[in-house]
């Protein structure tokens, strides 16, 4: 029997799900934590001084995606930007052209996208739902055929959160886009983020989302990017901040730390893609080669450099967790929101797999900060604990 | 001339529009925002730590206005918290009883209710206004008599932003419920909250609003209270978070930092209290006396410890505050956030103010850091600075 660990050598696999806090960024919050408190709408001098600091933070995330300033309007987080981009891009709509009433979304959005566009039913809209080809990706000929004269808003998101698979973004806008250009494409891009290149003017979309606490940066902010020439109605009304798309005081230490960690981001891009797809593919190899019975989820080629979803045969992926974590590794069946709901995965349900395969899968998302010692220590006690669950499984099923 | 204080002694008389964090709150929060970087939604060790910590803060705060942990909602801050009461309440009722399509709210409420209650005639509902009288206070009779079998939801501020006076919510609600115990009842408790003792079920409020910033706690974080028995919908939808009423990754380090700035609040309450009242009484005895064509604006009896609102007449309000700014002083013509639209007080001119009365009216906001030193140096500079200004305006009246 493997030794569990104590707490200080905890294995975090789950940076999908949130990501410790570089310390340049926390550096960068302390001084607006402890001294620098004004309200950024005061015109004093304290108020000022919070005003430049956001400003400065949005031409930081701004860049992060290709840009500009004046197209980042922050929020409380990816959550929140996309509940805004979808209900504030079809409140307009409602208001200058009610034909259209028709969204299409991929199978496979998080739950912010599903969620918000279930509820928007209510208000008249009709869904329309793009498949996934079995490694979890959308086929642009099948989605030019869902387009059609009512359509009105496209949601798919950039890189999957379970699966990891990166979306053809500028193809599929650009197909919207030839087809009509007044219909509205927008992107979830809180996974890609800091971890894949992301140039909206390249994408074509009109919105886009992202989120602080999945780069490295705190928890309670993200940003909605919204193009120029494009039209969304507030989902918060106020005092009229963020040029009234989003009123509310904002959250500057948050701004400004998702400011500094969107700049660290984009600087060390291409060196943190380097360093986490040799991760991701020296744990995807480790793990196939070691253990017997499992099986990549999701595309190879198309695919964030972080993520690893294996399914094990003969094993429950909720129990497959507790054990893990009761040996210091931590890691996730899926998505961490969907925890909250208790519910099994619609995305690897829209890839095509079976109720044994869903329910043995397990994503690891690996962060900068993973080492492959970690990797090393993780497949060795997966292997373990993996042998000792089928064991006790009552179906003693042997993989090979 | 008074010499210009340098930035190390500005007087910060503006705790209206945001306080300093007090130190045993960031104490609180730095370890979230150092090390415990789990996602609350996460089953492993890293998740369920932060769990955990939200619930002991969502505790504090529940404790600080009398209610059960079960009925308080983190927000992303209080203006969100209005907008989810009375967006979600609405909701609520166009799918269960849209007869109902009334809302009353006061003329003096904060621009998130006014905003909000403008958003709903959207969707078919119907604003009645209440008036209130030239302290700013809203009369019980009158109120009575707008309410009618129409009337869905009621909202009137607890505590008034700019001129501090203290609704009788507890008799308006009493009223309310008596008519009939459908009709919602909302409370904005933002000013008031940590300042006067709150108790929600002696005010028999269905939902009431906090937020962090303003009791010494983090930016970027607030609560709404929903009594158990009434139902809301909630107005970002996605994983589920907060019992489904609001999705999103929590802001654990600045829930964190709320549930102690509560827990203080609450501890202090009293004392603290006693302290800004004599400050405030203090300043405003000793403006009117120095200064002449002075005059307090709202009620005195019913009114936060903390604010000093005063018409300076023959002076423009925008002026004083840039010169006092000038002069270290941090005050405000009002709400911060009408800042962001450059209009004039509607809280004034509800109360009947003239033209010349509201562009010369300004706010000093009390904290609880805030020395009877600075008051004497803010009088000391004020009447200097208000002298000057009159002396450069070519009507050149004398105010006796």
């Amino acid at each position: 029997m493997i030794k569990k660990i104590s707490n200080r050598n905890i294995i975090y696999l789950d940076n999908a799900a949130s990501t410790p806090l570089n310390k340049d960024v926390i550096n960068e919050m302390l001084p607006f934590i402890k001294n620098d408190y004004g309200n950024p709408s005061s015109v004093h001098e304290k108020g000022r001084k919070v005003k430049v600091a956001i400003q400065n933070s949005r031409k930081r995330v701004a860049r992060l995606i290709g840009a500009n300033s004046s197209e980042i309007f922050f929020t409380s987080g990816g959550t929140e930007s996309n509940n805004l981009a979808l209900k504030g891009f079809c409140e307009y709509l409602r208001e200058t052209d009610e034909q259209r009433n028709q969204i299409i979304i991929s199978t496979i959005e998080h739950d912010t996208i599903l969620e918000t566009s279930i509820f928007l039913k209510k208000y008249g809209f009709d869904i329309k739902f793009l498949d996934v080809d079995s490694h979890g990706i959308v086929e642009p000929s099948r989605f030019k055929n869902l387009l059609n004269e009512k359509t009105g808003l496209v949601s798919i998101m950039l890189a999957n959160n379970e699966v990891g698979t990166i979306q053809p973004i500028s193809e599929l806008a650009k197909i919207t886009h030839d087809f009509d250009k007044n219909i509205f494409f927008h992107t979830d891009a809180v996974q890609g983020a800091g971890k894949i290149p992301i140039d909206v003017r390249e994408l074509d979309v009109d919105s886009l989302s992202i989120s602080s606490h999945k780069i490295y940066g705190p928890k309670g902010v993200g940003a909605l990017y919204i193009k120029k020439s494009r039209k969304i109605h507030p989902l918060i009304h106020g005092g009229g901040q963020e040029s009234s798309i989003r009123s509310g005081t904002e959250n500057v230490y948050g701004i400004v730390g998702f400011g500094k960690a969107a700049e660290i981001s984009l600087k060390n891009l291409k060196k943190n893609f380097d360093y986490l797809k040799s991760s991701r593919d020296y744990l995807i190899k480790k793990i196939l080669s070691n253990i017997s019975g499992t099986s990549l989820n999701g595309s190879y080629e198309s695919r964030l450099p972080n993520n690893v979803n294996i399914t094990f045969l003969g094993v429950n992926g909720e129990e497959l967790i507790v054990e893990l974590d009761e040996h210091g590794i931590e890691a996730s069946t899926g998505s961490a929101c969907s925890t909250n709901k208790q519910k099994s995965s619609h995305v690897l349900k829209a890839m095509g797999l079976d109720y044994e395969e869903i329910s043995g899968s397990i994503r690891f998302s690996l962060g900068i900060q993973n080492t492959k010692e970690e990797l090393d220590k993780t497949v060795e006690i997966l292997s373990v604990v993996i042998a000792d669950l089928r064991d006790r499984s009552p179906f003693k099923i042997k993989y090979q």
